[in-house]
């Protein structure tokens, strides 16, 4: 959940300074909205230390109107709190109606941070993070409104903070030994963190993970976030009294992790060959291995029309034998499919032990086409990154090993592709007119595609981003990836 | 849960046949609607062996066409089912939309029996049981109606039934040593069982616990209840060739838990004063004690108008010191109240460590009051019994005894009190011409009376029924119960 959070956003001055001052004008009025409507509102902040957590609040305060917005602060407990069940110290400030609280520290800290000090077992925190669910659900059934915000720092960028605050006098006493300390823990805590986040991020409450480094990049995503969000709920209230929502200022042209993708990286024919022979020939001898061991294999490809799929999963299957493997190409479901649960058709084709299935498109078809031509609810897209989450949890547990391949193209290398599929009479069935319409909605797969990378990446169902304008380049990332995870699992 | 399952419902044999002649009719009618229907129905068949499981799920294929009916028994696993995981077996069988799917021992039999048998532990059985919840969700999200029976069985009936069966050489067949294997965790499994049921018994599928003594009992609720949820379900789909949903058949005065309460059981004025004297003071020791050992008490007070709640909660209270203790009378709730979760104002409430909090009215009025006078919608008073449940919960794990007593008397008690009070002066003001309106909706308070004992009596918050046709048996019989229960807690 965090790759997306570690590429670098940054908004210069001139484009922060434009925005802000729309953002400020239009959260004073939805705050002005919010007070004849019937929920409360409540932000969560949470993250890494240092990726600006503190500084976010103090803003807050600073555009909205703090006579209807409270903070909320949750150190060590009190006597009175610790008298009373846990929950007791958030029920006790939670926001009235028509209020902002925004909690500083929450339910999720203790969880948390117990897991990360080894005082809990993941069971435990599992529990906790079922509690929590159920927290928050019983405060979003009766109306309110939840904005979690997590502020994520890469590794690297705060061991930098870190240590220039450490060498500048003057800032020198904003480290404390606790940071440093937390700091050695980082990897855990970054383990951790994207268990609770991804197990709380439900349809009704979602986690939004921001990149802290830029204090401008992250204070205009909060800022919008919270504006979207907000007037989103209102017009889904039908409070009386509401004027309509503003247009929302969005961050022209996003960065995001497709865009971190080097998409000029290719081979030549020679390497090709080559590197194609030794990882196929790996390949065949790992998944016999696997075989022997009695695990089975799912492999997901998703990706651009004419990004390449077919012919990267030829490159796999040409090193399997026949028997073990199976190819199931998904298009859209067969009228005994559709009278069924989104997932079963896909439950059907779990390989046996030993097995290889391979899913030339999947089940992120709900979050991706579906989601975008609108055959899917936003509730219904929305609930099924929980949804593949379990599924694919599942799978694991049962000691599949679950890899999934984005196969990325930019739309210029898409257009050439069509031209010559066009060109070539033998590959004109391949296209039509609808594949030229699609390409209108670029900017919207693009989003969803990578809402997706974000919200269903996980530890034990990876996706692996590949670079396919160069086919060749796509093909050898693919098989070598593939030759690597299997290895690497065998070691557990 | 199963105490309303516990108490000798019967039903004659001409009420029976009377019954079944138009249950039959209603079920081949509703099942011709519902091929139409855009959802599947889901029934689970589980419970107590002996309680007339297997001869249900006969019953239902007599009853109904059976092309658009499947059953599905779950034993050991397969080869094929044990290379997949768990929720294949389950995936690869559920009923396509129209169709009714019957499962015959489901997803809950591996986690109970695990439990029951000691193979795993209560966390092991939380986590199960979450998991069952996330399944369950996202079959309803998508549309599916699920219909759980859980049919039971109390300990005395079980043992008559095998002891019978084993005397007669034509049955002795029919009773394996597993049986008397599972007898004898009887206690264990009803446990569990509880404890899953409980976890289990969500808005979106609540289970229906259904006696299974008596045959003719047993299968006309079960047939009456599938009837009257898809026929709901249907109403709610506004599938468009539906017919109307047929008047249902009910069972007249259903016999209930309340129904089995003796409220003749008096005590002379002598043996009150006596006994009052007596465990007053045995209540003033043990709540000392309670306090010294830092437990805090919670009592929850619920019951007709004119039941004598006031009466009684004097007769607790003048045994307490004054600084210990706080009477929480609940009414309409205050501007600021409403304008929080319908939970924050009980919450507000906890007592601190050492103290007494008495609620005079409760949170339960969301699922009696609010539910009956239509204040709440069906959706918010079925996820109540959750949200409630996991409230106690959270009150128990932290240490709080919490009790809940439900002072019950007959309408005509009823009326003879409210006769008395416009007779009397001085008790004029405690009552108006609402308290006569509502004895209208007696039958329906009753009923939501009946579901809440049902679905919120838990091991760790008890209901207790209190019979008080007199104010006196009443009285004592709380002081003296609510002694019991301190005293049994210290032993944990």
């Amino acid at each position: 959940m965090f790759e997306s959070a570690e590429i670098g956003h940054k908004l210069s001055k001139e484009e922060y300074d434009a925005q802000e001052s729309i953002l400020r004008i239009q959260l004073l009025e939805i705050q002005e909205d919010l007070k004849q409507a019937p929920f409360p509102v409540i932000i969560l902040i949470g993250g890494v230390d240092g990726a600006g957590k503190g500084e976010s609040v103090n803003l807050l305060h600073e555009w909205m109107d703090p006579h209807y917005l409270q903070t909320h602060a949750f150190g060590a407990m009190s006597d009175e709190e610790r008298e009373r069940p846990e929950a007791w110290r958030f029920w006790r400030v939670l926001p009235p109606k028509g209020r902002i609280g925004i909690f500083f520290g929450s339910w999720y800290t203790r969880p948390i941070v117990d897991r990360v000090y080894g005082k809990t077992r993941n069971i435990d925190l599992d529990l906790d993070l079922v509690r929590i669910n159920a927290f928050e659900k019983t405060l979003v059934d009766e109306g309110a409104l939840i904005i979690k915000f997590w502020f994520h720092l890469s590794k690297e960028t705060q061991a930098l903070r870190l240590n220039s605050l450490t060498k500048d006098p003057k800032t020198r006493w904003r480290v404390t030994d606790t940071d440093w300390q937390h700091f050695k823990l980082y990897d855990k805590f970054r383990r951790i963190s994207e268990r609770a986040l991804r197990t709380t991020s439900t349809g009704e409450a979602p986690w939004l993970v921001i990149e802290g480094a830029d204090k401008r990049y992250r204070s205009i995503t909060m800022g919008n976030y919270i504006l979207n969000s907000i007037s989103k709920r209102l017009a889904a209230s039908n409070a009386p009294s509401v004027t309509p929502p503003n247009p929302f200022i969005k961050i022209e042209n996003p960065y995001t992790i497709l865009d971190t993708l080097n998409l000029s990286q290719s081979l030549t024919e020679e390497d090709y060959k080559q590197q194609l022979e030794k990882y196929q020939g790996r390949l065949n001898l790992l998944y016999r291995q696997a075989k022997e061991l009695g695990r089975s294999v799912i492999l997901v490809f998703e990706g651009w029309d004419a990004a390449g799929k077919g012919g990267i999963i030829r490159r796999v299957t040409s090193a399997l034998d026949a028997r073990d493997y199976q190819v199931i190409p998904i298009a859209a479901p067969s009228d005994e499919e559709r009278s069924h649960h989104y997932l079963w058709r896909f439950w059907r084709y779990l390989p046996r032990v030993g097995r290889v299935t391979i899913f030339d498109r999947s089940w992120y078809g709900r979050v991706l086409v579906e989601r975008v031509e609108g055959f899917a609810s936003e509730s219904a897209w929305m609930r099924a990154y929980t949804e593949i989450v379990n599924f694919e949890q599942q799978l694991h547990d049962h000691g599949t090993l679950v890899l999934k391949f984005w196969i990325h193209i930019d739309p210029e290398e898409q257009l050439r592709r069509f031209q010559l599929r066009q060109a070539t009479p033998y590959k004109h069935f391949k296209i039509t007119a609808e594949d030229f319409r699609n390409r209108e909605k670029w900017n919207e797969y693009e989003l969803a595609a990578n809402d997706m990378l974000e919200r269903t990446g996980t530890e034990f169902a990876p996706w692996y981003t590949i670079e396919a304008n160069d086919k060749k380049f796509a093909r050898i990332k693919v098989v070598k990836t593939l030759c690597d995870r299997l290895k690497a699992s065998f070691k557990k």
